[in-house]
């Protein structure tokens, strides 16, 4: 058996970045750049105001105060998308609003609110500062500056400046497409009859979510009955994906076929067992030249080794560097106890009370129960060296969303 | 003015949830159920082995060791979708697959690793204990049990847990659909000809993809030029949607028609300023009984003022009880000064050493400057009566996600 750790970079080692598509801007929330954006503008095109206000000559302004204002000539008024027609001299200024270009010669701003309008004439108290409220050409973006690099992740911000730079396609790495199949003939789908003696299909569901959410796409496969020939035509079908995710069978049981199977049809093994709890029938390898991951059956098991090995690999191939979860050291609330040798993951609730991080266990961590993992916010890790952990002793704790801090 | 909270507090009293819609499971990821789950069947269905092993009664292995084992007759052998055809008796047993229904009589099961089998017999070593290795029906859900409650957000676990019961559609909350408008002559859309005196429209795209990102659905009215007939005209087209937002047009200038337009379109106003940079001129009305945001043009303004405001309001039409981004204490690591009388929002990193959070600025803060904001995993929040933080201070920091953690 191998650690997570040692299972975690073979996996890696085996999975390539997926080639670059071409998105437009509103459709890539989430997707990552595949190369870098360069500015092909300046922005501000010109210097422009940041106030409704006057544009003046600094130097104009000198000594100015409530007792020896200076009157200067408003020789034009400037709005937003336009462009000044005349030059502000010695003795002048331009009217200006948020946003538009400041005329040549003048090289600050006097904000509206500061300065006293009769006419033609303005008065200002006040001495101003060169470039004050001067929003300089090319000071949030200068042309042929690379602006995002490749690598980072598209959020609504990024959305914001790269539309500011006029670009309206970006180009990004391509959705892995994950081909999903449960095995087992006590399974119904869930548009199937159930027979007496069947449970329904979660496993497929609950997958094809958290490909969704670890950015793929994706492709259910059915349920394969425990017997080669129908595991052999099903898993065929995932020829064309970028991933294959099997769930069930890769146990040692008289029924658990998967293994002979793949075999068959040409897999290159990688690993067979991690030391973990649950997840330790763990099974990678290659298939038709697609990372193959054989997940165990039971419902928890699947979701905890998904979180751990598929998902970190999918964010890879869809180029992100940050791959794994955030681990914080928390409380422990419970005492616990555990099999020596195994790495383990409990269900956990992470709260914060004055600024420390506390965990608790969701309740029984039988691999068979959804109900402590929909309750959960974390997984406790517990080291493959420990037997018992009391309360009171700080543990690492994978957080599994900002959403559901306490 | 108002404080954040306050504006907060006032917003939220005019929102409502929106109605419920089916779904299919496998749509419904990240979304929030507007009732609960109560289950129908009693998961598993029958008692089941949790182990391959051998069926058998408990009583039977009493006294049994490796110098006493104890010999019991296998009877049948039953596979994970099948049901048993006989009992278990005294003496006897039944191999039996994991998942598979242990047989009436047998009360414990016993891992095939621990057995020896020859022929229709097997030996057993150790005693075991009544119920071991048995999977309870009805454990992982009974019949009639609520397992989900109204308000609980849809994620993978959960689309796991609701198929296991073999329910394929879930009721959930619609998306709140949000009408978009920028305003301003001097802006140019991403599909036009950009003139001389234009920069690019932004803030839409990055509206839509907030809007997205919490859940909605964005419907962009395009850019309204700063004329109250074009504003009017669009505005009108926003009557459709859940919520308006348009951005830019909020301030006092010669030429922010917004107020006066909206007015006119019969607004019923809450508010029109806030207490905080950026973002002091937000404002918060009803218009055909739809919630309106009127938010800063600037492309950091209304980023930031989105987050604050129109961000929670959208959670909770969505069904989200969790409205507000974390908020944890970090050591600043610059100095930072600021004007008094307002709570000020900086773009900051947020990084972890040792188990504390620290942050600094990510440069230049003039609401133009959107590189600053790509930068930023989080905002660092300062206090109104503030007008100087020092670096080493503790400070409160809201955390954009938990992607970005350094």
């Amino acid at each position: 058996m191998i650690s997570v750790e040692e299972a975690q970079t073979k996996i890696l080692s085996q999975i390539v970045r997926m080639p670059a598509e071409w998105l437009f801007l509103g459709a890539s929330l989430g997707r990552t750049l595949s190369s870098d954006i360069v500015s092909s503008i300046n922005l501000p095109p010109w210097n422009t105001s940041a106030m409704d206000g006057y544009a003046v000559v600094g130097a104009d302004t000198e000594g100015a105060s409530q007792n020896t204002p200076v009157h200067l000539t408003v020789v034009e008024e400037v709005q937003a998308g336009q462009m000044p027609n005349k030059k502000v001299g010695r003795g002048e200024a331009a009217k200006i609003m948020t946003g538009a270009p400041v005329p040549d010669g003048a090289d600050a701003v006097v904000k509206i609110e500061e300065a006293k309008c009769s006419g033609k004439e303005v008065t200002l108290f006040d001495q101003v500062e060169v470039g004050a409220f001067i929003r300089k050409k090319g000071e949030a973006a200068a042309s042929g500056e690379r602006i995002l690099k490749q690598g980072i992740s598209i959020r609504p911000f990024e959305i914001s400046m790269i539309a500011s730079l006029g670009i309206s396609q970006v180009s990004v790495y391509q959705k892995p497409r994950v081909a999903i199949l449960a095995t087992g003939n006590e399974l119904a789908d869930l548009h199937e009859e159930r027979s007496l003696c069947q449970i329904y299909n979660s496993n497929s569901y609950g997958l094809a979510a958290q490909v969704v959410d670890a950015g793929g796409i994706p492709m259910l496969l059915g349920i394969a009955r425990d017997n080669k020939a129908d595991l052999a035509e099903k898993i065929a079908r995932g020829r064309y994906a970028d991933f294959i995710v099997i769930s069930g069978g890769v146990s040692m049981g008289d029924y658990d076929f998967v293994k002979e199977v793949i075999e068959e049809l040409g897999v290159k093994m990688i690993f067979w067992k991690v030391a973990m709890k649950p997840g330790r029938p763990l099974a990678f390898g290659t298939l038709f030249g697609k990372p193959l991951f054989g997940l165990p059956g039971n419902p928890v098991s699947s979701l905890v080794t998904f979180e751990q090995f598929v998902r970190p690999a999918l964010l890879f191939a869809a180029g992100r560097d940050r791959l794994y979860r955030p681990v914080v050291s928390a409380v422990l609330e419970d005492t616990v106890k555990k099999h020596r040798g195994l790495r383990t993951f409990l269900r956990g609730i992470v709260s914060t009370r004055e600024g420390k991080f506390f965990v608790r266990m969701t309740g029984d961590q039988d691999s068979g129960i959804l109900l402590s993992m929909v309750k959960a916010n974390a997984f406790i890790i517990l080291p493959e060296e420990t037997e018992q952990v009391s309360a009171g002793t700080e543990v690492s704790v994978q957080l599994l969303s900002d959403i559901g801090l306490c």
